[in-house]
């Protein structure tokens, strides 16, 4: 059994996307700028936000955060993505979700320009992904995608489960791992909430990815001798261990699966850390594009 | 067993369609309007085409042809493409599929304005129609789901198998038979030349979308009683029965299918034939939409 550490191979994207925004720099091209939009004063989104900024200044990538009260209304929110999508020097940007309930996610979505959405978000980018086609893919999928390939673990012609239809995680991993690619070529059922005998499903899949988010749901009897498990859960739960009273917690119930799989990712410490650094390395994508325009 | 009757859905549903068209008319609204650019002379891109243009003038909708040489330029087959975008008594318009292959056909499906983007080709619809949100789906996905409907044949919770993952139709129908909706809601495996244990996996599907353009390849031995088929594939094969000579034949050995079935589409009468209605469908759709602006 082997861990996919994510701690570790985050840290040597950070590595690699550091030394090509340290070649562009030395080279003297434009540094890498990724903006934020953040609406109101959400503590999880605020705590993203700083993740994303504080990671941007670990690899050398620009940052800058625009606010706005929650009371913003819609179109001066349009006007400030209509900003970004002008301004030369923002490479990529995102506007942190969710949103206050009087605005749109899908319009304000559909308006950035899909050359500068590095999470991924807008219909064009998740059509070209589906198409197999050069596309800005959102950090979970690629952050899962990466792991698979950074670990050389086979994935054609295997039977996959993604539990979890969501339209961030278990829609577009559910097409990438089949589409004729490496990672990929799997042979994929998309299963959810829906889904009748689950746990015989996922007992006869070869790689199980779990987003479903339900704590510690897929347990030893459920999984395979062999298996590749992918937890992207991660639910804060009760803990009479930890000092804070509260933990994170997968999926997956890590314990008694671990023994039984080829594979298998921690929660934390999996496929959590990677999503920060894809984002950077879609925004790394995203400046070099626009340099060979 | 029923047989899902192509010819009188894709009647019926002309017939509804040149009713709502007659009463667009006799309010006095614009003429919905659809109209192809067919690049060369390729015989079964020339039938086609006729069968679209024929098939307007039975519900009254108006089209336009227009033609370029084997030869065109991409250049000036994307200057008619910006007319078409710009042309307001257009509502919909397609490009004939394939092109030659100097022309790139990813820059002529992208340079289609996705709200007249009929054929539901270009990315922008893929990616809104993956993610559950109003778009033109393609003209098979979009017949295989009305026959579904018409015959209100149950979905939700229903294990199906997409047999072939192309971008024009199993890729697209796998999505959405697994979106949150009617039709949807079914556990969806996509099947493809990876695939292993093929005809174990259709043997435990309630639902066989089966496009893989390999006549007869299903057999019954490989359908459990009760399923429902829908056979998307036309090859055609040597006959010495017909006068011609040849045969269209479909992915599934009917006469040996059919009788284990709860329903099953013919070939030829089934699937095919609801394609051209789903472009006079999303024609009708595209002009509503223009007026309601």
């Amino acid at each position: 059994m082997q861990i996919l550490d994510g701690k570790k191979i985050s840290a040597e994207m950070k590595a690699e996307i550091a030394a090509e925004v340290n070649s562009i720099k030395s080279s003297g091209g434009k540094i890498p700028h990724l903006a934020a939009i953040l609406v109101g004063n959400d503590p999880p989104s605020e705590t993203y936000v700083a993740g994303k900024i504080k990671s941007c200044a670990e690899v050398g990538i620009r940052s800058t955060l625009v606010r706005h009260d929650t009371s913003v209304r819609e179109e001066v929110l349009l006007k400030t993505i209509k900003d970004m999508n002008d301004d030369d020097d923002i490479d990529g940007f995102i506007v942190q979700l969710p949103l206050p309930a009087h605005i749109s996610e899908e319009k304000i979505i559909e308006a950035v320009d899909p050359g500068k959405d590095v999470d991924g978000f807008h219909p064009v980018n998740i059509g070209r992904m589906v198409l197999g086609m050069p596309s800005f893919v959102s950090a979970t999928p690629a952050g899962i995608m990466e792991l698979i390939k950074r670990y050389d673990i086979p994935t054609s012609g295997k039977s996959c489960v993604v539990v979890g239809r969501s339209n961030i995680v278990g829609r577009p991993v559910s097409n990438l791992m089949s589409l004729k690619a490496y990672p990929g070529n799997a042979t994929v059922t998309l299963a959810h909430s829906q889904t009748k005998n689950l746990p015989e499903l996922i007992r006869n899949s070869d790689i199980i990815i779990a987003a479903l988010g339900k704590p510690e749901f897929i347990t030893a009897d459920m999984v395979k001798d062999g298996a590749v498990v992918i937890d992207v859960g991660i639910t804060r739960v009760k803990s009479e261990v930890t000092k804070s009273g509260w933990k994170l917690t997968g999926d997956v119930k890590f314990d008694e699966v671990a023994p039984k799989c080829s594979f298998i990712t921690p929660v934390p410490g999996g496929v959590g850390l990677m999503t920060v650094v894809s984002l950077l390395k879609n925004t790394l994508i995203a400046a070099k594009r626009k340099q060979a325009h």
